[in-house]
């Protein structure tokens, strides 16, 4: 079967692989649609090291081809949304909390897709425990829609979860890409008061607004903290979406004593972050930094689902860059890597 | 001076009284508007045992005349808002958690107007530990939203709280009028998916679905636990804002095992209600049995007040029904009494 | 295979079944020690239903005789901790959190031992799930510690957890046999400081003071509410581990407002209990009333064992009637259903 | 009157101040007991910014002399002990919780001894909203006890309870010196299974395994963090109760993903410490970095007497160092600058 990913670091192509083997809690899909994320143009490029001849690609809606002997929910011919994280449910430390790192204690070891194994951008795809991991896609909801829970929106919500934004709380959010419009939708959806994306793209801030924002500050129009401190002063909670790691100092100057800094953006291996302890209150701050990627698993799709199908929020409303036909997944993918200004996130439409 | 309340029982009228006096904490507050609401009438008829002699009224802007010699953030002239619930916050148990019952471990010990001294329908009122019970008015939140933070808001919001809804929950709420348009406010603005509401009144379910309220089930169409089961089968929350005890049963039947029933409604004392242990789950359900009433003080007022701000909400809508002047405040108490099926809540607007 | 368990209802007895089948991934066992339970007798007495040629027995150290080829952690002879409750974790209910009841919704649809299959008390037995539900038995721990883990001890200190005990707490904990002695040592565990049982007999008495209790408080010596708000006023939590459904009536008289409910008792169908509204703030009391079982998995019982290895608490001294060989399950059984003045707990010693 | 702190930095010494005035809140105070911590000696160094003319303390059991007229709670004569952490309890923001930095969101507000005002190594001493801050002295427990909870056990427990420590988990308590001890102490009584204390000092390392430590790990014996990965793997908690910055990157080696790394540790403002992104997880390990000091007031002290009126902690013990009369603060002080090798905690006995 075809597949797109990396063959080499900083070298993507199409590659030619076998068909992956179901086990008895597992099943194979074939894609619907895919969106490129800028995780898997990060991995082409090495970031999260080098990886060759993987296919890449996380995020999807499928049709389920095959099923193994022990799966009950599932069968050929089901349209199915797949979360970017799917855990093995038989790990027990996973019955402390939904944990991607779970697994034998490793660094996201849920994030199996262009992790442990090839990713969604093939002919077809494999998913470990499919009764646990796969959603049988609602028919009220839109296929646009559904394909933005599995990550984005997973991962944007996670952000507020984090930073456990209360009623009428100020929260900041670092970044107006597709993760930052989806935590600022999510802080609206938690109930906060004022919330301030920090960003540029036009666009992105138009629908920014939409999903939420009250206001909008830019780095075009100086120092972001200090806009932000004349705007709102010290505020609840900071939402990391976007930005290199010096994002953290600027959050622990904006974010009150007894806040939240919330990270969910990716760092690159290379950065690194100081914190002056005069920054940390000495040590007396009572901020709280926390960092983490999406739960994985069917469950949390499904909740998510539920707030698409009372009319809450449409996430597909991101996806303005439209792409039909298997073989346009290259195109899709360049257009992720290349990120023209007016990009907000990128969808390949492939058979429904 | 003069004030509107219970003479003795079922006798409501005016009376003539004292002027308050104004202790090195507290403040003397004249009425820009007030709202009657059920637990006035309630406390009127006796409800809460028999009360005499006593103004009535807890939910007021008002209008700061005099303060104490330690006030520091007030001062005659300010405009504030006066929630219904103000502890002395000098007691200790307080500081295990804004409870309404730490004083002394006595019930409701926080809610003074009505409870341990006169109410707000008076030409003067009283307020404690003014600095930690006062909020300003914000000039760019109106009276009517401002005067629905106090108890309406508050109350049907910490419903939402007690029944820590999640992201994309199904949450059934018992009761249409001002705290369960509340509570279905809250829900929505805390994430939730579907949430139905219980009731019959027209203009009610109307403004239920404005605040997002996805579906509206009435006693009149059959068996609630019925329709609501046939509707969306267990759910992860019932939320109680009207209804007589036996609300808890159906309740019972209506919340998954590992959910939550709330409680924010205010009973009265000849009440009982009768749990089955089969309905409870043989004492296995984990479902979690939850009540009490909004928390006191400043801060939370402050918060409701900022999501009015950044534009998410309007609870001066449920206001259909204007008085103006300081005397139509018993108007308005009857109006409150008798509920004619149009009422959702009146307002009396004094001074401004 | 022989096991011994409830013929028809109140006429246990030795049975022949078939050897039960494995499939990928499960695991078969054979007992090396078990317990009976008080849940054993109550489900031969019809307390949950009738049933008949059912196995009884659900806590028990196992030997394993064979894997299924899923099972990677396990194989023939090693020797296992088995937690009583053993959820199939292809469920996604089970990722909002671990919850008995989450199989469809289904009420403590986790308890398969003695609920939807055979019990431990036969020559094998089989365990779902064997890598997300079996433990390995540390070699510092001893059988009789390991033992109390799988039921007892998760099931007091899931009481305490409910209760959401906080350092210096004062508890009250109905009932002193072998749950509410290990509610006892969880609230100790868990920085109780007053911490109040509720019992008569002599050596469970001792061994709840040995385990934390400041105070035993019995029937016998008058009205259980008066003693204990002479001794120490009203209480922050109350742990129902005995008793019937009127205890839940003592607890709300013995509850401060604000305060815990935990019931992990577990109630005949027949039984109701009667809440006046008066005990319970009219609504407003804030007094939360939980109920549940203790989360099963393998996870659990590791940290408990943690507990044990850190010499904090020995539970196996519970075990002061030891039978020995397998055919003594049926003495031991007996003396389960006839509880003797002086029993604590029975163990059987069947190879080790 | 007469009092002993730091005249200028690093020239500690006697000086003569006029006697405090008491408010109508406040009450003036005599010492009966005090103790030297080493945040009196850091501030004496000038670690906190540079003071002078300053009374220094803040580690007291007293004697009320005086109280102003609208304190309810105590009268001249009651001996009472006095958090290091005084809150005014009419600011709003403590209302969200028991926060020491809610004071206009600066940094510490509720540290008022040495920080806003003269500390108790004075002959009078003032505390303000007393009725919410002092504690009656219980005749049951020893002075050396309760003396020991107004920072020493409050901070540690403290720690305890930013970890979140659960029933088993694996704790490493970085410093053994009085505040590690405590934290120490407070995981064995939050039930944590293995604590491992990170220290040197012989009696130092001999209380922590009484107070709970199952194991030491010295600085002496090589690499700390690759001692305790060979102890016990990756841990579920760090509680950073001592040490410089850099103990952050070490915790964050020994902490598991999905873990917590608490601090309590007060730094000097010249530390800084760096995080490269590759030790967290690329920002996805899910580990919270918290930090806080104890939350103040009554009612926590109360909490912590309770533990020790029921015998389960004595935290007297620490204090190995004893002194006799108000005139030897001076030598207390001089000792806990020096900390010869053998010390542990300074106690002056003044008035009993």
């Amino acid at each position: 079967m075809r597949g797109y990913g990396v063959i080499e670091v900083n070298n993507p192509g199409w590659m030619e692989k076998d068909r992956p083997q179901v086990g008895p809690l597992d099943a194979l899909l074939r894609p619907v649609a895919v969106a490129p994320c800028s995780s898997d143009t990060h991995c082409m490029h090495g970031g999260s090291g080098p990886k060759h001849n993987l296919i890449l690609g996380h995020e999807s809606i499928g049709e389920v081809v095959e099923v193994g002997e022990l799966v009950q929910n599932f069968r050929p011919g089901d349209i199915v949304v797949v979360p970017c994280n799917t855990p093995d449910w038989e790990v027990p430390q996973l019955q402390r909390r939904n944990d991607n790192n779970a697994h034998d204690r490793r660094l996201i070891g849920s994030f199996k897709f262009m992790g442990s194994k090839d990713g969604v951008f093939a002919e077809f795809y494999h998913v470990n425990n499919a009764d646990a991991n796969l959603v049988a896609k609602p028919e009220d909801v839109s296929v646009e829609d559904a394909l933005m829970t599995v990550d984005m929106m997973s991962t944007g919500f996670y952000g507020v979860e984090q930073a456990d934004v209360q009623f009428g709380d100020t929260v900041v959010v670092f970044g107006i890409g597709p993760v930052g419009l989806m935590a600022i939708a999510g802080a609206a959806l938690r109930g906060a008061g004022r919330i301030i994306g920090i960003g540029t793209r036009p666009n992105c801030a138009a629908l920014a607004r939409e999903f939420g924002a009250t206001d909008i500050v830019s780095y075009k129009e100086g120092d972001v903290v200090e806009q932000i401190l004349d705007l709102a002063g010290p505020v609840d909670a900071c939402i990391i979406a976007g930005g290199r790691a010096s994002s953290v100092n600027q959050a622990l100057q904006l974010t009150r004593p007894g806040g939240v800094i919330s990270n969910i953006n990716y760092f690159d291996a290379s950065e690194t972050f100081e914190i002056p302890t005069a920054l940390w209150g000495l040590g007396m701050s009572d901020v709280a930094l926390k960092t983490g990627f999406c739960p994985g698993g069917a469950y949390r799709i499904g909740r998510l689902l539920n707030i698409i199908r009372a009319g809450r929020l449409h996430p597909g409303k991101m996806l303005n860059y439209t792409f039909e036909g298997f073989d346009k997944i290259e195109d899709a993918f360049r257009v992720m890597d290349e990120k023209p200004r007016d990009l907000i996130k990128p969808i390949v439409k492939i058979s429904w």
